[in-house]
């Protein structure tokens, strides 16, 4: 492909990126969409009363942040003896979470450990929410790490690295320990923040291995990042309140609010966020049903439906790692972006943006 | 296999039926297992304070019904050309949505549409709420056609069938309308009452086919009826939720409860419902990557969790309706036996037997 497009499809995947944060710290929220609504205050004096001059206030950081992160891998990658060229492109998908190579094989062209790590802690840093990098570079550490979302993502990301990565170094042949954690990391944080580059093909693994990865095609990256999916705050609340009503269920009486941050966390929020994940699941089963009328099996089929309505990028077996989706039949292709689409904005806010009511106001 | 084990074996799955019956109308509800709540008041006069002398008269009242299908479907078999042996057998095993045959081949050794048809009436019969067969029974057909359970359950048996009908008429060689409907009926009834009986090895359809019967497995059965799985309400609400959230989606202040069978559910038993769906879901997606440890690849990992916990029987490809489970190492069978353990009690019920809050009230 010439580099003219190469640059243009990079570019625009970073810039649709930089809407994405905004969407979610400054839109979502003031929409009601499936529990964004917890991320509003975080956003520094953000209220929905002066919700005009914030946001530029607001967009005006995170523009900041988010520029001088994609500089800081540039230079990185460039050391890395990527040619500048191919270093901004990958730093712009890298941030965006797009995942678009300038190489067929995507990362795996370059056999480097040290491209593979910086590129994976960049992907972490996209995969995290903005305004949490924001309080990270001024210094308020303490406030980070206490931010329940961010330990439940790396400790997710430990866990099915530690998981995988034991797995490769026992089942694959010539393996490293250092290689099978490289690949395991750059895998599971390649798929779970939805970035979809990929070092290795998970195909050719091990089905326990395979398994995880398509998983963790349902977590997502932390709200208010570039990620897409169904979010790792989510998740997190899903379980919180999963728990509680396991203890309601033995207390009847007992009122145990979930806790997200230190505060209680609204029943009505934690229902929006319920209901998001069914509709959400709902999306995914029909529309597994709908790829198998094109003939694909259960697990190309449920794989192609993850992986677009989750904006991952690569699905499983003929749809997977090592294959493109140009051979999927155009109706399909119609379908599944979408699936991306929808995906990519929330599902809610499409109901939103199709409702006469929302219009009124 | 001799004759005695194969009574035997039938006869404790009749008898676990009728347990099951009991467990569910009169017992779940009291401890707020799941949304059953809603079933209580159904129970004619049960309520929590008068439960003993309740339980006993229920419980005669639908050991009546239970004994009467079984003798009818009993009767109507043996006119079918099976041994009084096979139709005792079979008739135990329908009514208690349990599917153990007495042929290596299942109900496809009978080539005979008379039998086919049979089963699948009684199959439909034992997927129903039995307070509703009751109801029938003494001629109140339009309460029990206004019962929202009862609707979304013939209509998803329908609608199912219809759909894999068609695709088995244009896809399979040979196949008339007829046989066609039937196997297509046939399979979608055994698989959403969780019985478990085959006529047809829906691995040789085309995909499709295959997918939509998966999809099948996370229906279950009527609440009150011998089936497991999710089951039908549950499912209904969880569907009413959803559109519900949607409105308030757009009419945020607008107080929309959901309504069944013509009362609006209280919050906390949609909230109780909510929860049981997605911890079912979360046991089914952690026991996957269990299964995918001994070497399964994603869909015959998903198939075999899937139809133990729901209680049904055949899973997908290796483990499908062709084969059985002998193959699976010890250890998974110990494991699929437990989760079809805690699949059969409800969840919740397990949690509850274990905490030490409930023995000591």
């Amino acid at each position: 492909m010439p580099h003219g497009i190469l640059f243009w499809r990079s570019l625009i995947q970073w810039l649709g990126g930089m809407g994405i944060i905004v969407l979610s710290l400054a839109i979502l929220p003031v929409l009601g969409v499936g529990g964004m609504q917890l991320f509003e205050a975080e956003v520094p004096g953000l209220t929905p009363d002066k919700l005009h001059p914030r946001i530029k206030e607001t967009a005006k950081r995170l523009w900041i942040i988010y520029v001088g992160f994609t500089l800081a891998q540039t230079v990185l990658l460039c050391f890395g003896g990527l040619t500048v060229f191919d270093s901004i492109c990958h730093s712009f998908t890298t941030m965006a979470t797009g995942g678009y190579s300038t190489k067929q094989a995507s990362i795996a062209h370059w056999d480097s450990a040290y491209v593979h790590y910086v590129i994976t802690i960049f992907m972490i840093i996209a995969g995290m929410n903005f305004t949490l990098s924001y309080s990270m570079l001024k210094g308020k550490f303490s406030k980070v790490w206490l931010n329940d979302e961010l330990r439940f993502y790396i400790y997710t990301i430990l866990i099915f690295t530690f998981c995988i990565g034991a797995t490769l170094y026992v089942t694959q042949n010539n393996y490293t320990a250092e290689k099978s954690f490289r690949d395991a990391i750059f895998q599971v944080v390649s798929i779970i923040t939805t970035t979809g580059y990929a070092t290795a093909d998970y195909m050719l693994w091990v089905p326990f291995a395979g398994v995880a990865i398509f998983l963790l095609m349902f977590f997502g990256g932390s709200a208010g990042s570039t990620g897409g999916g169904i979010k790792m705050a989510r998740i997190y609340l899903l379980i919180k309140n999963s728990q509680n009503e396991l203890k309601r269920l033995i207390h009847p009486n007992a009122v145990i609010p979930v806790r997200f941050n230190g505060k209680a966390v609204p029943q009505s929020i934690i229902n929006n966020v319920l209901a998001f994940v069914v509709i959400y699941l709902t999306i995914v089963a029909l529309s597994t049903i709908v790829l198998s009328m094109m003939g694909y099996s259960l697990s190309t089929s449920l794989g192609a439906v993850a992986t677009s309505i989750g904006n991952i990028g690569p699905g499983l077996n003929e749809l997977g790692p090592a294959f493109s989706f140009s051979e999927v039949p155009a109706l399909g292709k119609w379908f599944l972006s979408f699936l991306m689409l929808i995906g990519r904005l929330e599902l809610f806010t499409v109901i939103i943006l199709f409702s006469r009511h929302f219009w009124r106001h």
